[in-house]
């Protein structure tokens, strides 16, 4: 199975990837709109003619590098999910999940956030429904957890955002390489947020540490190898 | 002293406030790099010889509207604070002060976020050293309120920025005008953080709605006057 996704992985998937992972980085450093399709020509080291052989646009770069993020993130997420059936370990799920994904993705995270409205149109219109279903999957789990303890009082609609808030926020202030690893993050956010919503349910600490630390979380599936030109 | 301020308040600020407000707009929705000095003449009505005379440069425009916005909620927080001596009821302030000015602010907020970067040397380090100055002063309230009520086991950074996370984020999202109003967001932001930071303690509620309502809070004085031209 490993070796049929590898073969499948083709030179060509390996050029766009390195291309994507490329421009998510200087879309994050410089902004979308203050890059041009020359700086990426220039820090992938593919020619201008090069770039459109593997994508259309600069528009088409964006939407890949959302489009990408938001379908891993939703496809790791609904693995995890379909064997666990209580609201309080699917929340924590939920907050892993997202917090080691983004953490291993953070030029991606910033990505997400500052250019949400940069597409339109049919791109745009693809990218918001994966998220609107992204975000209605975290909100479907606050509410089955409100209903199921009785315990809270904060409004669903605050709680699912302030979550999100607090969650992707780290692009501006979190270093995955700092005093304080991935596990610690998820750690202290799940605690921070389950006490405030649940208050003295939550008790619970979470265990999948392990799981998070063996698996590779870039969306990339090259980010360690040399593959520049 | 009313008096003198308004006159104070001359024909020039009044312009020039008109200028940053509109292009705080305009950065907001079509972002700062994408955004021209002819677009903020166009949509200001001021001829672009006009537009230098209140303001060198797109970068001095940036800079004044990020500078007036951590100036005032900053100044706003130290005079609320003066007469506080509870660490919890800081933090309340902290968050009513904070959430009240910015949920008034919603474009300067985003611009505020997406553009912390675009400015560069002198002015970005004018900017960032006020920005940190508040970043700070939540850090401390927090540090303080864990010592005295040795009941969190949260860490202290991560609970500072998750809490800027939870709140800067509502630009993506809360409509003021909306069914939740601006009280009522505050109440459960508050009961959500303070219930996640310390757990059964955060039982007092926050008193200061009264408060909010009253004040003018944008960081314009000329929000609601018709002085385009």
């Amino acid at each position: 199975m490993a070796t049929n996704l590898s073969a499948e992985f083709s030179r060509y998937d390996q050029k766009l990837e390195f291309i994507l992972r490329t421009s998510a980085q200087i879309f994050a450093d410089k902004s979308y709109h203050a890059t041009s399709m020359r700086d990426i020509s220039r820090a992938t080291g593919v020619s201008l003619a090069g770039l459109y052989h593997y994508c259309k646009s600069k528009d088409e770069l964006l939407f890949l590098i959302q489009d990408n993020c938001f379908g891993r993130v939703l496809q790791r997420l609904e693995q995890r999910l379909s064997t666990e059936p209580d609201p309080g370990q699917k929340l924590r799920i939920f907050i892993d999940n997202h917090l080691a994904f983004f953490a291993a993705n953070m030029a991606e995270m910033k990505v997400l956030s500052h250019e949400a409205d940069s597409l339109a149109g049919e791109l745009q219109n693809h990218v918001s429904a994966k998220k609107q279903k992204y975000t209605k999957r975290a909100r479907k789990i606050l509410s089955d957890l409100k209903r199921e303890t009785k315990e809270t009082s904060v409004d669903v609609t605050v709680a699912t955002y302030a979550l999100f808030g607090m969650m992707n926020w780290i692009y501006n202030w979190y270093d995955p390489n700092g005093k304080l690893n991935v596990e610690q993050l998820v750690d202290n956010v799940t605690r921070l947020f389950l006490q405030g919503f649940l208050g003295g349910l939550a008790t619970r600490p979470p265990n999948f540490a392990s799981e998070a630390v063996t698996e590779s979380l870039s969306v990339w599936r090259l980010v360690h190898s040399d593959d520049s030109n």
